[in-house]
């Protein structure tokens, strides 16, 4: 299904500066995206692509990842509705990361808690004299 | 010198609800950490964290990650100066990547090529009747 083949990853100073896309995908085949709201910048998501996910996204403008629990290509929003509508993609200097701006269809939220984000968890330092650790405060 | 013992993960939806940071390492040691700017969210790079990192990270509010190609702690900034002095660290549903917003110091840039931010590339598809593949456009 996977129609467009990436070039292998050129040397370290071409990586960076080329005008050719040559994703550099990890040992497992796979390179993290991050999803961001299109609109105002929010993180929404962090998920992993290889290179069949990487092509159907940009084969059909739809946020597609490779689900390492299910081990599968997963089509975000298939089961909740909830597309990710991809309005740019860029890569990052190593071309081992991915940044997608996306619009948020459905019922607009991105995690499958049900949150829009799944950046919803802040960590902090406990101060309240309680054991060593770190806890969670709202958002 | 990492002084934060991070508990390992519990069972999945005490994962996404417990209120204690069970930080998801991959089987490298690793997670992901993506940065952005504090005040605008522009995100500026992704790079990963060991348990020690993220304990210096922690202990110190300014982002250290391990370099995988150096297979060392990096204190990012510790060369050029270009600090990370981290507001608020995140995580997600399944605890396995982090999301820190920062405040650039220095020269006020995140990327090591002297870009402001490493996600300088937006991928295109070809449209000129080239060659089938992807290329960059400018910013």
């Amino acid at each position: 299904m996977a129609t467009v083949i990436f070039p292998p990853p050129p040397a370290k100073s071409e990586l960076e500066e080329a005008r050719v896309f040559t994703p550099h995908f990890d040992e497992h085949g796979l390179l993290p995206a991050v999803v961001v709201d299109a609109a105002t910048s929010e993180p929404l998501m962090l998920a992993y692509m290889n290179a069949e996910s990487l092509a159907l996204t940009i084969a059909t403008g739809e946020a597609h990842f490779w689900s390492r629990s299910r081990a599968q290509i997963w089509r975000k929003g298939a089961t909740s509705g909830n597309v990710l509508r991809v309005i740019e993609m860029r890569t990052d200097c190593d071309q081992d990361a991915l940044l997608l701006r996306a619009e948020l269809t459905g019922d607009g939220v991105a995690c499958h808690t049900g949150r829009r984000s799944c950046f919803y968890r802040v960590v902090r330092a406990e101060t309240d004299g309680a054991p060593a650790g770190l806890i969670f405060s709202d958002n």
